[in-house]
């Protein structure tokens, strides 16, 4: 490599930065249950404050994902804290992530979800946290559907692609100019037939239906066994489709493990 | 087919039995969360009762898997309860189940914990489970151990082995001559680099070193991607090492799923 | 179901056709050698003949796929023989495949080859089979491109991609009015890092950029484990894309076998 | 590290020996072709004189895995022929691979074959090749079999499984002291239902019914997605029954392609 190639890649590395979830410093587990860590974060304050410490160790990360059901529990009345928060520890917050599976209700979908009642409470759950972020600054929302089906023949997929289509277009009348909808796929769990956004083909079509502040969010988890992720991003660049990344290991399935940590 | 040949399917059908699992009745999901049902069994009075329904309606399923942590949280003193749940509704306790993932002890692995203490408490939770068994004239005592690592480098796969062999000698060396101890196999889930009973060979060579009472069983679930299970099931069987079978999907992972139920 | 709907399944069954390709009635095998059948055809006359014996059989196979270089070594020169073999054995002539792996010249592909060139005389093969399809008044054209890479870095993913476009663009100025271009996916083989059209979303993407009259053609035998077929064909179905099938079966990879038939 | 265990990693490098295939430096490909490379060896001659370029330039590489129905066509009569063209380039014979795949014969398999004729036939090439590997001073003979089924029900894989045991247990006793037979094990491909020795837990059971002087061949490319290698052969070393590797790339299946190698 020449020195203006080697510049050119240190200057990108300097200007790379790396957000982190506010849920990857609380305990975590899997279906059979969690092994608690008595430093994990009980709070948001905790979070906000674990973040601090990442970023004063690596420089890079100096914004932090928030969850808007874990983290905003008051919705919009919860802006003033994460502002106060985010000044206190010099972290700002970033991209916001509303929930669409905690609630009873989503059993069988969210914008997928036979019942229009349904729907329309899933929408107006995106639409607050499209507002959250615009009060707090923040440039993305992250879409994540767990929509889905476990059996064959149990859902209608394309009257569900109809829904999502129209949904999605109608929260993204609701996007500021300097705004973006980032739509996330994922080939299973926590459905285990077909989940409504599968692949990156899925997503792709849908963040162009919702319209022109949409794109693809690629998670390196969320792929089938053997599958060229590179390519797919290539695609993505190519078609000025990618929104961005949520780094995280696969091997089996979606492991969800933190990338390249030690566990003892 | 000839009529003897049909006879003989016939009577292989009449004799054919399903074991219902306690567990199956209650409400369960993903780590993502549980959609809760209004007719899931909440106490184990509920699971023998929703089984004799089942047994009702199709004559072959006469026995209840109890798991030890959930159905007889006192151990061996909650024998005298499933046996009058026994008699109450015509259904015989079946297998046995001890938990060895539930307690945070287990972290670091069961049988291959690298802790000497956890392992004694693991081994003395097993012998308490065929204690329960004899008590219940149960035949089956069934071992799935969620033991694993998460991360290359961060366990002694050979180191645990050997006391995987170790413990389950000790504990079949307490196993009555009408009992027989069921090694299961995982490849992945909840340990997600290495999971110590990994395939249906890793427990073939454990039930061996265990002892003579010992077999493997099979989960349906538990294979890689287009594993041959049908190969395997003739190689236990033509080693004379089959032990039985759990029916379980398998789609994308270990789905886990009622086969072939219908959802919405 | 009701008298209407089960009327409605018998006269789709009734008009449902499916069309013999004319290299499965030779021998095959794989990278490690064919096993010969004395009965295999040699010749497209013999082709035409046993496709024939199959359609006699059972009524719902009325065509042939051709490949133009095993079957029409003599491009469009071999139009009046095919019409002959047509005639004579009672079955039409049905999709017309180029193919663009054989020649020495594809080792780095073919419309995604480097070399301008290759391109060229790729383009120029294709464009010979639309034509002997006009002359054959056969529809279909069917696109199945081997390009791709076996190791990382070795290709530009994104230049290639643009080679695809403007080829297929190409092309399809040459398509008839009642002419259609099938467009091919295959995740991987003969090309074991990057295969330049992987799945249906690129599959989906080229049509498009093709023209009016391209559409997906799905291979069942060309998916990654696991993935939800019903779903991708949805999904074409609901965006109007969807041209056709070929139905091979898939255990392990593609394993290009008869579907459900009987080996020894 | 300590200065001591780095000296301990060092020495172990400079004793590591990679064999080098005599068949890697032909033309290859898969089913759907070969691209031909004009600086290919076409003659055992040539493969030993590249083998020696090799060795040349690595240190690593003093020996070549001969097959021989490619490079000894007749048999233990070529064995004077290998002598000379090991001392004319400095390289000598390494393992021995038979074949059991490329004869008409074994259509339904080798050892595994119906027919009490193939399966002498099988076995007299293996102690021909066991015999050209005493008198080349080789130690090791390879067994890889491609022997299976490519629909269920076609073959019966206990029956198979019992002349597999009866097959090997006879080609062991033609073993010599200072031989080793090595069994590999193949998930699939050539044969895509059940393949005889599908996995390290049956090859583990073969090497083990044929005799001491046995052991179990871990080809890296030969696993399912996903599975952890390192735990196999970690279980092997323990079991003391680790015969040695081929080193091939498994991405999407057998790959089979030169780790690390560079296309274009």
């Amino acid at each position: 490599m020449s020195t203006q190639q080697t510049d050119r890649v240190a200057q990108a590395l300097d200007s790379f930065r790396v957000e982190l979830p506010s849920w990857g410093f609380s305990n975590t587990g899997t279906r059979f249950g969690k092994y608690l860590q008595p430093a994990a974060a009980a709070t948001i304050e905790e979070k906000f404050s674990d973040a601090a410490q990442v970023h004063c160790v690596t420089g890079a990360c100096p914004t932090l994902a928030l969850h808007v059901l874990w983290d905003l529990p008051n919705g919009a009345a919860d802006v003033p804290k994460m502002e106060t928060l985010a000044r206190r520890h010099g972290i700002e917050p970033g991209s916001i992530n509303p929930n669409l599976f905690e609630e009873q209700v989503y059993k069988f979908g969210s914008f997928g979800n036979p019942d229009a009642e349904v729907r329309r409470h899933a929408l107006q759950h995106t639409r607050d946290s499209v507002e959250i972020a615009r009060r707090l600054n923040s440039r993305d929302v992250v879409l994540w559907f767990a929509d889905g089906s476990n059996y064959p023949g149990t859902a209608n997929i394309r009257q569900r692609k109809r829904w999502f289509e129209e949904h999605l277009r109608e929260l993204h009348s609701a996007v500021g100019d300097a705004q973006r909808l980032l739509v996330e796929y994922k080939p299973f769990e926590p459905a285990f037939y077909h989940t409504d956004i599968a692949d990156w083909g899925m997503a792709l079509a849908f963040a162009r239906a919702a319209g022109p502040r949409a794109r693809v969010l690629v998670d390196t988890g969320h792929h089938y066994q053997s599958q060229n992720m590179e390519q797919i991003v290539a695609w993505l660049l190519s078609e000025d489709m990618l929104g961005g990344f949520h780094f995280n290991d696969r091997r089996y399935g979606d492991d969800d493990l933190t990338l390249g940590s030690i566990d003892p």
